[in-house]
C-alpha cells in the first residue's frame, strides 16, 4: 500500500479556520490521503468539502480530546452529533485518570458505551502513552479489546513535552491488539518519511501527521 | 482582600486521580482559596470532597476545554452536566476559529447560549490570549460584553509554548470589560507572589493557577 493512503491528515488546532479546512481537504484530495482529522466544530465543513472533491477521503472526529476528561454523557453527546454531521470515524481520548487509578472496569465501561453509540462507524481509542507506563499501555489494549473497538491509537499530540508515537509502544500495542483483530494508529510527532515507514513496519495501519504533505515529499 | 481569596486552585492535569482531587480541595481549605478548577468528570467528587469539608469552596468546572472546538450543542450539555453535578461556576473556551475569520456574530451567539444554560451560577470566557492580536482581545471581550457574561478570563494554560497571563492583556481586558460590569479572571503561567499581586494591580479579581500554595508560602 502507498504511504499516502495511511495518513489522516489533521489539523486540530484551536486557531484553525474554514479555510484551514478547505487546505486540508484539497491537500487530502491531492495526495490521496486517507482522510481529514478534525475537531468536532469542523465536521460538517469537512463532508462538505469532501463531498465536493468527490474522492474517497475519511472525515475523522476527535471528541473527548485531548484531556479524556469530559463526564462520559458528554462524549456521548459528541459522538452522536459527530456522526450527524457527517463523520466517518471518532478518535476519542481514554479515561487517563481512571488508568492511574486502577480501574480498568470504568475504563472499560465508558468504551463499551462509545463503542456502542458509533453505531457501524470506526472508533479509534487515543491512550496518550506518554502519560502510561508500559504495563498501563498494555492493561488499556486489553481494555480496548474487551470493549471491541477497533483501534488503537497512541497520542492526541498536545502532551507538554511529550514525544508522542514511538516505535517501542506501536509495537507493543500491536502485540497486544493484533491477535484480536484490533489496529494502531500511530500519531503525535510524525515529521518523516522514513519514521512513518518504521512505524507501519512495528505495526501501524493508520498514521496521524499535520506532517503528510511533507512526509511526502 | 488576601491574595488567597484570589485564587481557584487548579488541577486540569488529564492524569490527575482522585487521590488528586483530595489534595486539591484539602489544600483549598487549609489556604482558604476562593474555590478549585476542575475537569468536567471530576466535579461531583470535587463538590462531596468540598461539601466534607465544611468550607465555603467553589466548585468552578472548564467546558469546550481546552482547544474551544466542540460543536456548541455538546458544550451546551456539558454545561448542564456540570451544574447538575454541582459546579458553581463554569469556564468555558471562545471558539477561536470563528474570532480569526472575523464572525463575531457567532462568538457572541454562542456565548449568549452558554450564559443562558449555567441560569443564575458564573459564567467565566477564556480567550485564549495566547493566540488572538490585540484587536481581537479587544472584539472577544466585546462579544461577552454583548452577551452579558460575567468573566472574562485569560489562558487555558494548555497552548504550546504560549505564556498565558500578561500584565498588559489583563489591563487590556479590565479596560474594555470593567465599564460594562465585567470582570477579569487572570490564569496561566502565575508563579509568583510578586506577579499574583501584579496581575491583581492590573484588573484581575481572579486568579487562576496551580501554584496556589507556593504563591502564597
Amino acid at each position: 500500500m502507498e504511504l499516502a493512503n495511511y495518513i489522516e491528515h489533521t489539523n486540530l488546532k484551536p486557531d484553525a479556520t474554514g479555510k484551514d479546512m478547505e487546505k486540508l481537504v484539497l491537500e487530502a484530495a491531492n495526495y490521496n490521503f486517507f482522510g481529514v482529522c478534525v475537531n468536532p466544530h469542523y465536521v460538517k465543513l469537512a463532508k462538505e468539502l469532501v463531498q465536493k472533491s468527490e474522492k474517497d477521503i475519511k472525515v475523522v472526529c476527535v471528541v473527548n480530546f485531548p484531556l479524556g476528561a469530559n463526564q462520559i454523557d458528554t462524549t456521548l453527546a459528541q459522538i452522536k452529533e459527530a456522526i450527524i454531521e457527517g463523520a466517518d470515524e471518532i478518535d476519542t481520548v481514554i479515561n487517563i485518570g481512571a488508568i492511574k487509578e486502577g480501574n480498568y472496569e470504568k475504563v472499560t465501561n465508558e468504551l463499551v458505551a462509545q463503542k456502542r453509540a458509533v453505531h457501524n462507524q470506526i472508533l479509534k481509542v487515543i491512550l496518550e502513552t506518554d502519560l502510561l507506563t508500559p504495563d498501563e499501555i498494555k492493561k488499556a489494549c486489553l481494555c480496548c479489546v474487551t470493549a471491541k473497538v477497533d483501534f488503537v491509537k497512541t497520542s492526541t499530540g498536545f502532551v507538554k513535552n511529550g514525544v508522542g508515537a514511538t516505535l517501542e509502544n506501536v509495537k507493543l500495542m500491536y502485540d497486544t491488539v493484533n491477535k484480536y483483530g484490533l489496529k494502531v494508529k500511530a500519531s503525535g510527532g510524525i515529521k518523516s518519511k522514513l519514521m512513518a515507514q518504521d512505524l507501519i513496519n512495528a505495526g501501524a495501519s493508520r498514521l496521524g501527521t499535520s506532517s503528510g504533505v511533507q512526509l511526502i515529499n
